[in-house]
């Protein structure tokens, strides 16, 4: 059973009427419900506590999800160090969306994680590019999203360890849209598909993406990382 | 001074009046007329002694561009065992369009490097995702090419160590169009555009790419690379 | 229940005393008995009929690991190309010691697969260099093995997709013993340790690490890679 | 001519005389030593005001060094930053020794870049494990430090882009002691040699590495990054 919480800044939901009517719980719990009885999950927010990403519960946690958008300087930065710590000790990390631009995701990458983007509402194919990869299983050779936000290159990221998807935009750009990383022994996983007024975390296509994502991310034992003086 | 030597199969320019109408010297003349002032070139091809590529031509080259469609057959596995040694060596290898089926880029793959076509004229544009990259040099953000082959996804080849471009195509697929390898001491490209029928060597930004690669496919002295047993 | 064959040449057993003394049911009996309860595991060797590689047999394997010595040569080029395209297809593939000069291991990578050695029976430490690869899970930071064949740097393979282990020798060597790739959809984990006169795979860390890279191996279901025409 | 700017932390050499006695100009001159005619070589120390990186002197500068020991968290977060930024524009950034514990090395991994070490003066033989990078220009096949600080595996940082030089050292550990990454449009190389106690950077191999890691962190114009909304 891989312990799963699913962080979400849970703002746009509460303030904006058209956002509250495609995601009425919040984003998180229509991720929360994607993932299925195989999980243990549980959903955190920026305006709890702590944001609701107390020690306890990292400790507690194989996989975090994080969703974000427009309050990404209000996570504290003792958050931030706490998480980053949590994910070089071997928690998985699955960032969605516009988190690409979270303080966290950025501190792992090294880099400005910038990009192009346009929200036109036109078509997006997620095209699989790495057929072989377990983040695949069971899709068909692309996922088509009706409408979605544009995000174009250049995305200001590490050369992926591996790229599973390249989108497609109608609108005439192409994004790597689901990036793997390693950093210490935690698993990253960007995942472009997202915005708060498109139903994307509704498509079943999605939903299996990210349990994929879920089980690809859960840690492994692997051996003693020790470091310092050495007798 | 870099030595290239531009190898075309030559056959559909002499076998087929639409192609010699693009191509009346041969996709060799217009690839070679691409490459300026500060290479000394040369050109071979299939039917050629040795397709040109007689040991002598080899250890004079320091990069190689390899355009093939129809023939990969043909190539003589003496001639390949040949060139694949000097890549090892040192020697740059550009490897367009149709070329990803060469006997040659295959070996050096390891794989199959089967991808997805459709000759539909349709439009493509290459997205430079990598714009810190020489190969980049002095583009725009994309190149348009108004009437392509398509080429799709999944592309199997080793994930590239770098990819520079990964292409837009107006039917809705997208492609990784310019894949950085090293093998051995050699230093390899695959470049996607490039067809019999469309006039894309004609094309100033695809000029400048095959200029950008040649220097970056151009060997270094690098250290020994001595193999066996050791004392 | 994963379906692993193990593969051995099996002549120096048959030809050698000294080896016989070492491993009296040939290197694919001690290979196959560090595969615990967890495996469904058969072994084929060099002198049956296709080499024991049948289509019915490799249609049936998830894994298959590769001994192989003085008779590379000797494996028929049509099994081979059987068995290089099951890899491509997802079977997984750890390749042993000195079976970096199979014609299958050069064939998939590439390159000549060269390096240098001293049969000197001195110690090797191999020193987990990705404390958090699954192929790391339950070792030390280091395996110290007491008496071995050196293997030195350069190796001329590829870069790999991660580096797991890395050989320190008494006598002053380095070497990246352990080399995770992908092809195509196959897993391809290389092994340094391993000699015919060493009881190298009698060692428990070192059977543990087998059993770790089957596991990594097995193959996942992914997503279709059709080819060719697209409508 | 590439534009150079070597930082030291400079405190070393002026607090303990065991350091001056090997550095009586500070690592800092000794380093710029290495740098040949082709250079436009200028220094820079922690003491100076704003570290002697100002924006004017970044902006000019194609290739930063960096070498920083005990007093890391004395470089002002500012600067760090300004740093980063450049490097993400294109500087190209050496980092020698202990910068492994740099803020500005540690924000560009996302990793704690923490390693094993012991100070006892044994023998270090640097091994080219890539001997077709540039870097390896014009070396043997290892270099050879009679005298150094052992640094030993783990090492914190995420996987190389591609890795130069592996290290055997004495006592019985191994290092990854050349690393190329490159963040945004910079390209960063980690290279491990290097002690304020050990005359490291009088060595003609090390001053070898040096220049050839300048000119191969060198800038390249690459093609635009424009980032935000698309029209």
């Amino acid at each position: 059973m891989v312990a799963v919480t699913v962080w979400n800044e849970f703002r746009h939901e509460r303030e904006d009427d058209d956002v509250a009517a495609v995601y009425p719980d919040g984003i998180h719990e229509a991720i929360a419900g994607a993932l299925d009885a195989d999980h243990d999950v549980r959903t955190a927010t920026l305006d709890e506590p702590e944001h609701g990403l107390t020690e306890g519960v990292l400790e507690s946690t194989d996989v975090l999800l994080w969703w974000g958008h427009e309050a990404h300087d209000a996570v504290a930065d003792a958050v931030v160090d706490r998480v980053h710590d949590r994910v070089l000790e071997g928690m998985g990390l699955i960032v969605l969306h516009s988190g690409h631009y979270a303080k966290l995701f950025k501190r792992l990458m090294g880099t400005s994680c910038s990009l192009q983007y346009r929200e036109d509402g036109g078509t997006e194919r997620l095209w699989v590019v790495d057929p072989g990869h377990p983040i695949a299983d069971g899709l068909d050779e692309y996922i088509e999203l009706p409408e979605t936000e544009m995000y174009g290159e250049p995305f200001d990221v590490p050369e992926p360890d591996r790229l599973v998807f390249t989108s497609w935009f109608e609108g005439g750009e192409v994004f790597r849209s689901g990036c793997c990383y390693r950093r210490g022994n935690g698993r990253i996983f960007y995942f472009r598909p997202g915005h708060e007024t498109y139903p994307i975390y509704e498509n079943e296509a999605i939903r299996r993406v990210l349990r994929n994502a879920v089980a690809w991310a859960s840690p492994t034992d692997g051996s003693p990382r020790t470091f310092g003086a050495r007798e």
